[in-house]
């Protein structure tokens, strides 16, 4: 398994032309914590797109926050990466946050499950 | 928050026709383990489709095997759920997935990372 430390790696350039690093989190040295936020969209945008943009801005924003990855087809998979338990109940708690989660469980999807995670061990490629 | 304890909540099915159940890992109350395999692609297929047909298939014979989720678009995100850290070791080391792993890294990712959590609370809608 090759280390991350090999510093040309992350200049590699995706087929989507972006760049990996912006692409798969920078998250620091274990331990540190994930949530795994699993979906299925109902149809229809009905606002979720501004939101999801909207809620990324302020997520990134949260003290403790570390990174977010996302990629979505018939299910969706967000996890977003954090220092400790407490930034994530801040963020769970974050009142436009809990706006979302209103709006989710009303309009958006059809049923999701988050799990909060420690994160113990990590490597790369 | 809905509790995942909702009877009829498994029977919605997707925008895509398929049950929300079979999308979604239905895993049991925590503590288990996921794995969260992060990763951009190298363009073409080269390959990959059916070899990660075979790996879905083969990890979920594996003992200790919980669930899978997954999903593309510019990163791939792919969580698997384990009931042990044993369990991820042994994955880990089949040998099949031993020969997938090496030609991941010589083919089919531009770069990946992997990290090895431990589940300490879910919740559903």
């Amino acid at each position: 398994m090759m280390s991350s430390d090999n510093p040309n790696h992350n200049s590699k350039t995706s087929p989507f032309g972006k760049n990996s690093e912006t692409l798969v989190a920078q998250t620091p040295a274990p331990p540190y914590y994930a949530v795994i936020f699993t979906s299925v969209r109902t149809p229809g945008d009905e606002g979720y797109g501004d939101m999801a943009d909207e809620m990324d801005k302020l997520a990134r924003q949260q003290e403790g926050f570390l990174g977010v990855e996302s990629a979505r087809n018939e299910v969706g998979i967000t996890v977003s990466y954090w220092a400790s338990v407490e930034a994530i109940k801040n963020w769970k708690a974050n009142a436009r946050h809990l706006f979302a989660q209103q709006q989710g469980r009303e309009k958006w999807y059809e049923s999701y499950k988050v799990r909060i995670c420690k994160v113990e061990h990590d490597y790369s490629f």
